[in-house]
């Protein structure tokens, strides 16, 4: 983890001295002039030929290497999957996208993807395969990332799949594997939270509910890695049922499909935007419907902040982006719901990296991997 | 951490050789000689005369020293001040109990009083104060360790008050504040959540609802050290009026005075422990209260499991500690509330320490503090 913050300390601040790593991470000189030292070994760190301005003994400037290592990312789904080159910023050098369907969306087909896309994308680049440290992978369901096991995955239909080894083994390279939410988080975490004490929750809405949450650059797992499961926690006992078999789920309330049903009520709704459309033209059975779901999001943020007290809130999900409106009409409940210890103690924002957040927070993932294994060199 | 974690190790698996301990921890060998170094060089651990036996080189046995140091915990509400001297095994040494009323329940009269305890204590013991590492405090509020201030606490009726650094100073030790729960989980949390990968969550049912999670031995605080707060999650936004101004809090289903202001519908019950027992004799609507408690109860349960997602749940307060029946008819309700994925995923349990919980989680909070901040010495 220390590796990990020198490394983001550098990268934020290029060029810098050891003497100031030293100083903004609180670390002594000893630790930062060992771990640099990893670092420099490993070829992520340079040192660069300007030296420190000012007063005391000229220190030579650190510099980071963004393109001396690449990690891999990846977001499967069982409509599509992902493969991005990131580098050390965070930023995408190439992807590749595969739209998926039932025979495609299975262990193998998406396996030999994966490394297809891997090596092709490396090829284009010219890219020596020596660079890659490891590749991320984020999907939906219960996912084991000591076993590198997909559990269980229901939108995947797949259960106890060793992904991640068979992955592994087929590219040669390590692989991590993750709850898509978990890595999402992790990839809107950004810099903040891997430098400062930062908890950053995401809760995305879409055809589940779910949050995760990221403690001080840690995505925190539980003893399962099912932590965040707030999809499923009692709003009602007496409330509608929910297809897990309990009643009054959370997610009964404001799924996109729960909300596309109330409006068949009324009139089929093929999807959300149309239901926002609806709802922009006048029409007060759209609008009251979007309020509802409005009022549980602005309750779901509430029950967060009770449990994890984060100081930042993403919002994520196709119904949040659809329209800055959404998340403004959120906002304004939250007078309503917020208990009054938590007020002014998070903020509230929009996902960050959008449909990219998944591949991006996958290959973070792998980095940390990497860096907190001393796969450098112990 | 790391000390605390050796700390630990000896003590569960004295007389151990480094050795073994570099082996129970996953840590160096040479990580091991140097934290043990410190915690000889700090008198909490010595070599005894005896060997390991076996084959290959013979090691001194290590063993802790369990009087060396004393570390003193504190419970303050707005009823009682408790003030013990604890070992180094969680055992209370010696302790003193002070009634409060509205005159005494102040910062100075209580400040006061601990002190007064502390001198005694030591005293009665013959001990050194030298042998006393520090204080922890729990209350019941809003606190902040970082200030060691009680931020805000409805209960105490104070607000900003600096109350660890002006123990501190009356007493000339290093004072530790941190809300009441949050120690009492610490306390609970018990060895395992020290030495293992532990997520033990505490739900207490009181005066109020609320909730706090240890992460491996560590208390989770959140960003302003709320996290937990669950009473104030909403259960019904169309619910019962909160004290908070807002509906259908948590806490306006099963906190004790919820259940007696129902219960005086139709007579009025003094207690929870009356109510219990006027479910025995037979009156279906005692039984019908508290059927409606158990409900919520096993909600909550599933709700703190969804978000934490911990290995261990600890019940606290008087309603649950009053009659085992109680917690067995919860576990009963949680087939029907618990989703599916978190089956058999934590162990449910009664406070293991009761009513000294707080006491003790305090005393270990300061021994935490202690070990972490190389009072010892760098």
């Amino acid at each position: 983890m220390n590796r990990l913050l020198v490394l983001e300390m550098i990268r934020q601040h290029r060029p810098v001295s050891r003497a100031e790593v030293s100083k903004l991470s609180g670390m002594s000189a000893t630790a930062i002039g060992r771990i640099v030292g990893d670092l420099i070994e490993g070829g992520l760190v340079r040192e660069t030929d300007q030296y420190s301005s000012g007063v005391g003994r000229r220190a030579t400037m650190l510099d980071i290497d963004i393109h001396s290592i690449l990690s891999v990312g990846v977001e499967v789904d069982r409509n599509v999957a992902k493969i991005g080159l990131i580098d050390l910023d965070g930023n995408i050098v190439a992807q590749r996208r595969y739209e998926l369907d039932r025979s495609s969306a299975q262990p193998e087909p998406i396996i030999g993807m994966i490394a297809d896309a891997v090596g092709g994308l490396a090829g284009e680049q010219g890219l020596d395969m020596s660079k890659l440290i490891g590749v991320g992978v984020g999907m939906p369901g219960v996912m084991d990332p000591a076993s590198g096991t997909a559990v269980f995955s229901a939108q995947m239909g797949w259960s106890n799949v060793t992904f991640a080894p068979m992955l592994a083994e087929k590219l040669g390279l390590p692989v991590v594997l993750d709850n898509d939410l978990k890595v999402k988080a992790l990839g809107e975490s950004g810099t903040a939270a891997i430098s400062g004490d930062s908890k950053t929750a995401l809760i995305s809405i879409g055809s589940g509910v779910g949050s995760a949450i990221v403690i001080e650059g840690k995505i925190y797992r539980g003893a399962n890695n099912i932590a965040g499961e707030i999809g499923h926690s009692t709003i009602d006992p007496n409330g509608k049922l929910c297809e897990c078999g309990k009643r009054g789920c959370l997610q009964t309330y404001i799924t996109d499909l729960a909300m596309l049903q109330e409006a068949g009520q009324i009139k089929p709704v093929a999807s959300i935007a149309e239901l926002v459309a609806l709802m922009k033209s006048g029409e007060t059975w759209a609008d009251n419907i979007i309020d509802r779901a409005c009022t549980y999001i602005a309750i779901t943020i509430n029950n967060v902040v009770c449990t994890y007290n984060p100081d930042t809130i993403v919002m994520a999900g196709s119904f949040i982006d659809i329209d800055p409106e959404i998340l403004e009409r959120v906002r304004g409940k939250l007078k309503e719901f917020i208990w009054e210890p938590f007020v002014g103690t998070f903020q509230l924002t929009r996902s960050r990296l959008g449909e990219q957040a998944i591949m991006i927070g996958a290959a973070k993932l792998a980095l940390q991997q990497y860096l907190g294994n001393g796969l450098i060199q112990q």
